[in-house]
């Protein structure tokens, strides 16, 4: 007997990157840059293997990195996470997720989830025994529906998964509708795991604010962060989640048999890049900006829907005005008709049937994105 | 309501390397070394970095590595895994034991393990939902009975997990063993997951025999290996399962939503690494074996019981000559009496009764070695 437990279908980020690779396409589809962080970022993870620092990190992670988490969210938001119990570092955010939903969900609890959801999330609450219950961001403007999160929430609600900035769409929750959340998880005594792996990609001066800032959210609040992203290091997977020792605690009890600890080196290089000024996060965002105003108004041109991000590097379109009902069957013939990879945003909802919504990412090159939107123009 | 599921205690390895912090001990605890491995590997790791290659690897890891890992079993065990099919990189050897057991493991399921076992393997298997059942290698000399191996398998076992070299007894199962085993696998149709981290590290002219090797034995087996100890970089957490296509696509589809994947730019380090000519594992397993003999022969004089190991790199030895029933209460105390940090074995049994078995490591400089011994010596 072979078979053995329901496992996950293989992501559509290697289904897509293999399809990318195979016809030496334009990969708009997975969320990586192709070019490295800033050298000083990985100079000090060349300086830290260089010095022997390549054994085991304590499994919280390095004081060095765990103090920069700490400062960089009392910088930013005002929060004030403790060093020694509330900050631990994990294998990216995809650990952090994982750990959290294995460690706070119990079999038959239910998650609610805003979808489009990044395809992790139902894997791992699936993992842990419980069901993820979709909270519809609806097509096309993908604002979160506050009267449906009071109806989506039952008594088997044990936690609440926000992402924003949010992947796919680029929804960034505003203070009033985090306050209207924050109203929820109080009343029914939710706990919350936020996702803000895009805290620094937030565009046209709007502003990110972390749930866990809002009056009482700290308590019941693991928020999730990363360097991949806004370090544009996404190989090291170095993430980490915040929050109150106990929720951290019950994540260090699972994440601790997942990976034990990981990446030391890279650990020190972003202990160093968290310590960057102001106007690195200014040229990031005013950088990626441009390039969703080149990547969106060329997307237009060709005469696909185009939803404007608010955050993150993903534009979400929908293909429907080219004819195309359904955002799967259009991705996988893009690469061998046009040499372009883009991801059907379907995958990201609990039922996978058609869907007319493909994901785009600008996180490219503006030569690349150009190179993209041309093949798109001479195969479509 | 803040409690959640059953979340593991902490790892032993934590507690007890933050007992070394606090006391400026000698740490003959945790298995890491305290010098990082060869210059070139650290290089080749550097040059990757500088180069820009530091995105997301593939889920299964560069192929770089892939190539290597297989032509490293091929070299050295005739074996021949598919590098596209058959080899998973993993965060470390834990993360491929994580992702076994969910992959394979249904609730109720019943997983034999040697015992005592390395602390996650009973994490791993209750994560997916199944029960661990030990397989005892009895003190003092720690073979495995395979008599006891027929009686422990019941209808209900689905996995038989071994360990040789053998964590942390040093136990390394000899061919008639394996084939004993191999027989019992065939018999009750068992799936095999294999913790072979250690294979370069046994003495004394013996041999390391893959079980996977054993006639038959492939198509059922899945094994993990991984590049931290027999390279000297705990730290980077590079691992890696090998098997047949079914058995790790499965551990894929679990692992792509536990880290996705990681370490790109070590993955490049360790695929240099697997290159090394036998001259660089000979030179290694003959300063182990020195190091092993140091330690040893210093524990035994100062009254210790010592199991002298034919494996990894720790002795386990009895405190009971010295008046000690408990080896938790002994380590727990050594740190501020003497300023050196061992292991319980106790916290590597189903049942963590008292037992007065304690590990230590010598994958310390000779000078460390000799300055724990001193301090033991001058402590007891
Ligand atoms: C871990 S692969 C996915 C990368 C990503 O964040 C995305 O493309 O949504
Ligand atoms: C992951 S910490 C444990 C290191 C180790 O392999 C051991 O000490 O047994």
């Amino acid at each position: 007997d072979r078979t053995g437990p329901a496992v996950p279908q293989t992501t559509i980020f290697t289904v897509m990157s293999a399809l990318a690779q195979q016809y030496g396409a334009v990969n708009l589809g997975q969320g990586f840059p192709d070019e490295s962080g800033p050298a000083r970022v990985i100079e000090a993870a060349v300086a830290a293997m260089r010095e022997g620092r390549n054994q085991y990190p304590p499994l919280a992670g390095i004081p060095e990195l765990r103090e920069a988490v700490a400062a960089h969210q009392r910088h930013w938001y005002g929060l004030d996470p403790d060093v020694d119990e509330g900050v631990v570092v994990t294998a990216g955010a995809t650990e952090a997720i994982a750990a959290a939903m294995l460690a706070l969900v119990r079999p038959g609890d239910e998650v609610v989830a805003m979808e489009p959801f990044y395809d992790s999330y139902k894997a791992s609450v699936e993992l842990a025994g419980g069901t993820i219950v979709p909270w519809r961001l609806e097509a096309p403007d993908f604002r979160p529906d506050l009267v449906r999160l009071g109806e989506v929430v039952t008594d088997r609600t044990r936690v609440l998964l926000l992402n924003s900035p949010h992947n796919p769409t680029g929804t960034v929750l505003d203070r009033a509708e985090l306050e209207a959340v924050a109203r929820v998880a109080a009343d029914r005594d939710l706990l919350v795991v936020t996702d803000e792996v895009y805290e620094h990609l937030v565009f046209d001066g709007l502003a990110h604010v972390p749930f866990a800032s809002l009056p009482g959210m700290w308590e019941r609040t693991v928020s999730i962060g990363s360097a991949g992203k806004t370090f544009s290091v996404t190989g090291w997977k170095i993430g980490w989640a915040t929050g109150p020792a106990d929720l951290v605690a019950r994540l260090k009890g699972v994440k601790q048999y997942l990976t034990f600890a990981s990446g030391t080196p890279f650990q020190y290089g972003i202990a160093a890049a968290l310590a960057s000024g102001p106007e690195f996060y200014e040229a990031y965002v005013a950088d990626y900006a441009e390039r969703r105003d080149l990547l969106a108004a060329g997307l237009a041109d060709l005469g696909f829907a185009v939803h404007r991000p608010q955050g993150t590097y993903f534009v979400t379109t929908s293909a429907a005005p080219l004819g195309y009902a359904d955002g799967m069957a259009f991705c996988l013939e893009l690469p061998e008709r046009c040499g372009v990879v883009a991801v059907p945003t379907q995958v990201f909802y609990a039922d996978p049937g058609p869907r007319p919504e493909v994901r785009f990412t600008f996180c490219k090159p503006r030569a690349v994105l150009e190179e993209g939107l041309e093949r798109l123009r001479k195969g479509l």
